[in-house]
């Protein structure tokens, strides 16, 4: 099959599309969209998704949106190797680790990099976001300390979820420099040694460069 | 495999633990633990569940939390029937519905609950979850509309999502019944008829009074 993936750079739910057709080497036609030039408000792209967001997945007739239904549908469609693990149990590993993500910092990670890019001041809602990001990347860190991948010994839909976001606090921490120190995130490899480590290897992937937000460049 | 599941009265996410384990006919043990009692927070659970959160399922030396976690472990160990469907098209269908539900209402239906129950004026904030909470209620009325279930002709994994909250709503325009109708909500089941006639569909299903929250009794 060859599939489409309509992307927008920098989307950490899209980014896990790319990465989820890399892996798993499903041959895809790129449609990178261009937020700026109000690509995804176009009458051709609400008709695929009207919500109008990236990612979406066209497999000739069939079109879906969101990251998670596009990373199982392509799991299933062509299901080796698998991103969502080959045991019951390590199917409920990865489940839990996708959910430490979208449960517990999607949100409070959101009103961080907002603040980050940003010019405003720290509000009461900025901190108790902070106080939340730095928990759950502590308990990352540990976790992603005690072997190469989040679960197993491959990348999986866990690692998929989880490296986008991770990935743009390396950046923030570069560009937003003196509020990323503030927050206690910078230099981000250093303070998170064991999640900078995870991010080499997740770039050392066949296919990577493919999925690299090309305005970062 | 007889599997035990901790949940609590009430809780939504607990709820699509026991629902799922019902449609599947997985043989479970309750665990029934009351949030008043503080039965999350022992040193017993939280070696189960560090987040002191339910559900929780265990299979013998197995234990994990998060809902999504325990629906797909199940669907693995336990395959038929499945709940995330048949073909890869379903798998993708169900899983658009279950993050329609977990990235666009789950937030702001939380918001509209503790207003609904509590005795706190409007703020902006409540008024902007009201807006996101009908406009997503009004797309799955349209939607659960055109046909007996969210996707294809079974209950699968979307519909147990999406039934927890649907359900508390209902519950809400009774108990809280002004309020309710202030935000256009009440009498649910009047102003979402199709949405009625799903619940009817859902609590027609065999074993579904073993989910029921018995503090609703």
């Amino acid at each position: 099959m060859t599939v489409q993936i309509y992307w927008g750079s920098g989307s950490p739910f899209a980014w896990r599309a790319l990465l989820a057709a890399e892996i798993k080497r499903v041959p895809y036609e790129s449609k990178l969209l261009e937020f700026s030039k109000g690509d995804l408000k176009t009458p051709e792209f609400l008709a695929l998704n009207p919500r109008g967001k990236v990612p979406v997945l066209r497999d000739a007739d069939f079109v879906i949106g969101e990251s998670l239904a596009i990373m199982s549908y392509l799991d299933r469609k062509q299901p080796d190797p698998p991103l969502f693990g080959r045991t019951a149990e390590d199917t409920g590993r990865i489940w839990v680790a996708i959910e430490d993500f979208d449960s517990y910092l999607r949100d409070p990670i959101t009103t961080i990099n907002r603040w980050l890019f940003g010019d405003k001041p720290r509000t009461p809602e900025v901190d108790e976001a902070h106080g939340k990001v730095m928990a759950e990347i502590a308990r990352f860190e540990q976790r992603i300390g005690r072997g190469p991948w989040l679960v197993g010994n491959v990348p999986s839909a866990a690692d998929i979820v989880w490296f986008p976001p991770m990935r743009i606090l390396v950046r923030a921490g570069v560009r937003a420099e003196a509020r990323a120190r503030e927050l206690g995130l910078f230099p981000f490899v250093d303070v998170f040694p064991n999640i900078g480590a995870w991010i080499a290897r997740v770039e050392a992937l066949p296919g990577y460069a493919n999925t690299f937000p090309p305005h970062w460049r």
